[in-house]
């Protein structure tokens, strides 16, 4: 866009959304100075009133940010650490190569239920149960997100036991090959925290969290895990890359 | 958890905190009917004020919902939009089949800036600038999605006439095998809407939007797009599948 002199449109008014245009495609990038008032003035022939009240209004809404002495800078996005190479295995249980640095939260039995097995597919295959773990990612001493995982009690029997004990992850798995996750299926979406939710990731009640559901299915074909992760929507971000064939 | 009748805690609070849980664990799916107040009573054997005031809190709180002469209903999940099979070419333009039914927005040629040149990884190689496009993502007739796409000129010279003459896909990229997508890596995260975004997916402003950032390769291993992507988070949701080799 250009600055018209004959629109009814304010000056300082247009010369913002034409800020905002080269902000959005990337001419001025996050985190990055803008040219100064001087600069902007001769460029698009505008007074300085004119520029300079462009940009305050856009200080104000927090597009643009002054730095004593150095200059006006577009915000910087927050830096996000990267989830590189996500899939639905990603938050799963059984994928973990090693529990050392989990941060465990409890893990319990349930009592088989109706509504499970539905979830699992396997009415009545699941009689003893389901393993519930609840655990937290944490990176640099802070919580990024709260994962619990539904696993069939009949397929990992002593699960419990073996995390408790601090058993190695590869002998509590050694003669589970036909019950590791093999194939998943996730859904990614953005819901409200639930109250414990919020807890944990020391966010707002019903604030907005990036959430996942994968289903994970065993080499024998069966569902293995269910796992169910809420994770802060301004520190993270997942990466994903993919060729075609 | 169990009640516990000699804890401190007030039964109501405790059947409350009771009934979170079996929401939680699926017990009580969303959309589902929980058991009457005279069920609850006689299995947990509380008294009817009791059980009514914990489920009075749980529908202020929006938990269950009550349906008038039917029951108490976990609340349900809204149905969202399934973005099946999700990669870095779900919104890409050069990967579409057809531009049947597109929203094209605009189409625009930006020059050549060297913030762009850089997000594409070759300084110096487009100086016939970008095509920047902008379109909507619609179902139901309700708008879930605004896409812009940034292509070099370059590799697409007559994109824009192309699309105004209404020209089919498959003949626009006849020759241009070398330039479509062949990889790509995409960022999901969750970011307050820009203005312009809050416009075009009627929500309100700086609230939050699933953002989507794609970058493809061509089979000539240059970046041949760019695609951003703001969704309406309460309409969709996107489904991973993934096998393990």
């Amino acid at each position: 866009m250009r600055i018209d002199k004959h629109s009814n449109i304010p000056l300082y008014a247009q010369l913002k959304e034409l800020l905002l245009e080269r902000i959005q495609i990337g001419l001025y990038p996050a985190g990055k100075q803008i040219p100064s008032e001087q600069a902007l003035c001769e460029e698009l022939q505008l007074s300085r009133p004119t520029v300079r009240q462009a940009i305050a209004e856009l200080v104000s809404e927090g597009t643009l940010v002054i730095n004593k002495g150095r200059g006006t800078f577009v915000a910087a996005d927050p830096e996000r650490l990267d989830i590189l190479n996500f899939s639905p295995f990603t938050f799963s249980f059984l994928s973990m190569k090693s529990l050392d640095g989990m941060q465990l939260q409890n893990i319990q039995r349930l009592e088989t239920h109706e509504e499970m097995e539905k979830q699992f597919g396997a009415i009545g295959s699941s009689h003893l149960g389901f393993w519930n773990i609840h655990w937290l990612l944490q990176a640099d001493e802070k919580v990024f997100g709260w994962c619990q995982t539904f696993i069939p009690v009949y397929m990992f029997p002593d699960l419990a036991q073996d995390i408790t004990a601090e058993r190695r992850m590869v002998d509590m798995m050694a003669n589970k090959y036909a019950y590791l996750p093999q194939k998943g299926n996730c859904k990614v979406l953005v819901r409200a925290a639930s109250d414990e939710e919020s807890q944990h990731l020391d966010i707002s009640r019903r604030s907005p969290v990036l959430a996942i559901q994968a289903r994970l299915v065993s080499r024998s074909s069966n569902i293995c895990e269910i796992v169910q992760v809420a994770l802060r929507p301004d520190l993270i971000q997942l990466s994903l890359d993919q060729g075609r064939s």
